[in-house]
């Protein structure tokens, strides 16, 4: 049976969308008719130039992020949607105040970092301590309690390069856990190597583990750009002891406001069943959040425009945008999407999200019923135009998807080229310039097709 | 005559050494072997990674620059040069704090900015204003003195990207002079468009006319970042005003202390007779100042050495090596040099320096007498194997070297690609893993067989 498989997805693969079924040759043409018009609107640019443009850094919880949701409304409504909902919940927000560290021995020189969202903070006068380099968090991990007492640890974990993102999911362990495991050793403070790939000086920010709703406290934590962790290894190379000093400082509110913004083009003749696409309008507070998440706000917006305008009378299905609030502190928005629309998700056909930066799409993943992959596969095929190839089985669909994914609704991920998304991701690079705006194009034009196709009635992925 | 000499040039071009006159060919022989040797010498990576490691960034004036110059006695000394000596002097202090900035309306968000050097201090409190944006320092110079009363003005010109470094020579205007004229507009504070040509966002110093050494009193001056003055234009194009906050906190000490480093290989016999080349120890305080100097101080260095090596008994004439300091700060290194060794700059047979990065040496550029103009061909031609075609007069030999070029010392400019020179120059992202390490081993064989030439009795450029 596996074996079928896979010979049936290779013959889709050379020979095309003819022998892939059950998708009708119209459907395909109108599709991919739908989709190169959509690519050429010029809406997912002059989306992410106004939201990165007049709000900026949208930092989940603060008042940025409830400018990106009046700007999202205003957006939103004046592109036509048939309803456009504010879904408001509360969100822990931390901030940074003052960030500074630097080498104070053997020699006086400053470090570039960042701290990670959640870190404990320093205080004005900082700490100061004696660096501990380990290369991993599980060698962090294997050290005895107490054994970094009064120190600093360093977790100078280099992370890999990869088109599709498997160096990040194996390197955030790291940003997670060095915090309280430095606790447990009786560190003073910790530094992490970026999680990111830039080859300039950025620290990479994220999310830890919140001081406060970890199982063990955190110490304050930063992150150094790769070139000052290089540093500091070449000193502990020629130096018995790199003395090092933190000033971390920041505030903790358990409660403060963000929202998710919902817009819908209602269906024609199935209005209760709908498909999700999503993307998030929080941002880190250090780059203007083009790439994270602007590329995908705009690829969404763009491609409910395109089939709001192919479809004057309306799709068969119910089409909703969901532009989440407070994913990068923890999913915040995504979970209170789902609590809240519990009782429906069963009506969700399919859903899918943008949230890996503006990269090509190359593959198309998917989490979705064994009876829907011949489906998947046709679609697949339906999409080489735009140089999709078969994709693998256990999609989640993206990080706010996921938690839909988790309560049974199918997914699909469109998987990006990320090979320099990890450049700019969560640093102040994260700005408007580094869009390539013709793969923006053909992500608008790949998500139009698929939703062309997902909201025919009786397209079941489950 | 002009004629005859641009088609010998071309002769020397093309036919290659054996036409060029007056070197002999066994000089041209024997430069180029000493020159592929120190090629192939890891010295220069090795004083780079060293300098960058154990000193880092090395402001003029600062406890940091003085331990460059004891890194500098004590490697010179180890390398083998017949003496090393620390020629001291005074140069103004000047040291940034607090620098912040943001846009305050239409909405807050963050600006990456830096402090120039010789700024006026906002004080802890800031400033704000509305931002008055103009396209160039000729049009900020237009404006009637007391127009800007009460705002920030941003001088957004754009750099433009060369080989040669004259996109850098055009934009350097806007640093020097902005602070001043806005304090004749009446304005709070300035901003200006880097002197950079940075993709990320980076903000790049440099120094401006000095608060208190300047005919005008300046304003606290910053430079933003490309990125950030496109956000700024976009925002300027949409709103009315866009009113900036400036905290930029510094201080100022008219005399701390500084020094050359000068390191000698005494010539057997003419030992009156000197060759320089030089080099700056000092940095800017962002970046760890890796091609700006540290790549020209290995340069320098690692050629020194490779003449040491290919001639035990020593040249004919001394080899002088300066590593000037408090180059960064207006030359001031290179000032107290001339003056100091007023009586003696009649014996510097030819001087040069290294102070462009580390980018390949493409051209030979000289300010030497007519008479030496054939020499200067012949040597061009000896070069061809790095690929170094015939250059232009009026070289100043470099912004150290062109104080004794003023004074009537011969000089020449092996002339670095500087294409992305001016993407590090002056920003945090100076670090070594910015060293193109062939590029940096082609200029020490250039620099060596130079060396080779201009040490030989009876060659002069004069
Ligand atoms: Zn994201
Ligand atoms: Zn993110
Ligand atoms: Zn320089
Ligand atoms: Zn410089």
């Amino acid at each position: 049976m596996r074996l079928h498989r896979s010979a049936l997805a290779a013959l889709t693969f050379w020979t095309c969308a003819s022998v892939a079924e059950p998708l009708p040759q119209d459907w395909v043409d109108q599709a991919r008719a739908i989709g190169y018009e959509a690519a050429n609107s010029n809406i997912a640019y002059s989306v992410v130039e106004s939201l990165t443009t007049e709000v900026g850094p949208r930092l989940a919880g603060t008042e940025a992020e409830a400018r990106a949701r009046d700007w999202a409304v205003s957006e939103l409504t004046k592109l036509g949607f048939d309803s456009v909902t504010v879904e408001p919940f509360e969100v822990p927000l931390w901030e940074r105040h003052i960030e500074r560290g630097r080498i104070v021995a053997p020699g006086e020189q400053p470090l570039v970092l960042v701290g990670l969202g959640g870190s404990a903070s320093t205080g004005d006068a900082g700490v100061k301590g004696a660096i501990l380099r380990v290369e991993s968090p599980e060698a962090l991990q294997a050290l005895a309690d107490g054994s970094a007492k009064g120190k600093i640890v360093f977790v100078d974990q280099v992370m890999a390069r990869t088109q599709d993102g498997a160096g990040y999911s194996a390197a955030v362990r790291k940003r997670r856990e060095t915090g309280e495991q430095a606790y447990r050793l009786g560190a003073v403070g910790a530094l992490i190597r970026s999680v990111g790939t830039s080859g300039h000086r950025f620290a990479h920010t994220g999310q830890m583990k919140r001081a406060g709703t970890s199982d063990l406290p955190v110490v304050p934590t930063a992150a150094v750009s790769g070139a000052d962790a290089d540093q500091l290894g070449r000193l502990l190379d020629r130096h018995d002891s790199v003395e090092v000093e933190l000033v971390l400082t920041s505030e903790y509110l358990p409660a403060a406001q963000s929202g998710n913004v919902v817009a819908e083009i209602k269906g024609r003749t199935r209005p209760d069943e709908v498909v999700i696409i999503g993307a998030h309008l929080d941002s880190w507070d250090l780059g203007t959040g083009a790439l994270d998440d602007g590329a995908g706000v705009g690829v969404v917006v763009a491609a409910a425009k395109a089939l709001m305008d192919a479809m004057p009378e309306g799709p068969d299905r119910t089409l909703r945008v969901v532009l989440f609030g407070a994913e990068e502190v923890g999913l915040v928005g995504a979970k209170a999407y789902a609590q809240k629309h519990q009782a429906d998700l069963d009506n969700i056909v399919l859903a899918f999200e943008s949230d890996f930066g503006a990269g090509d799409i190359w593959r198309l993943d998917h989490g979705v019923a064994d009876d829907a992959l011949p489906l998947i596969k046709s679609m697949t095929a339906m999409l080489s135009p735009w140089g999709v190839i078969p994709g693998k089985p256990g999609a989640t669909g993206g990080p706010d998807i996921s938690v839909l994914a988790q309560a049974g609704v199918p997914v699909i991920t469109p998987l990006q080229n990320g090979w320099d998304y990890f450049d700019y991701h969560h640093t102040p690079d994260d700005t408007l310039d580094k869009l390539e705006r013709h793969s923006l194009d053909q992500n608008v034009g790949v998500y139009a097709a698929i939703l062309s196709v997902a909201l025919r009635e009786g397209v079941y992925f489950k």
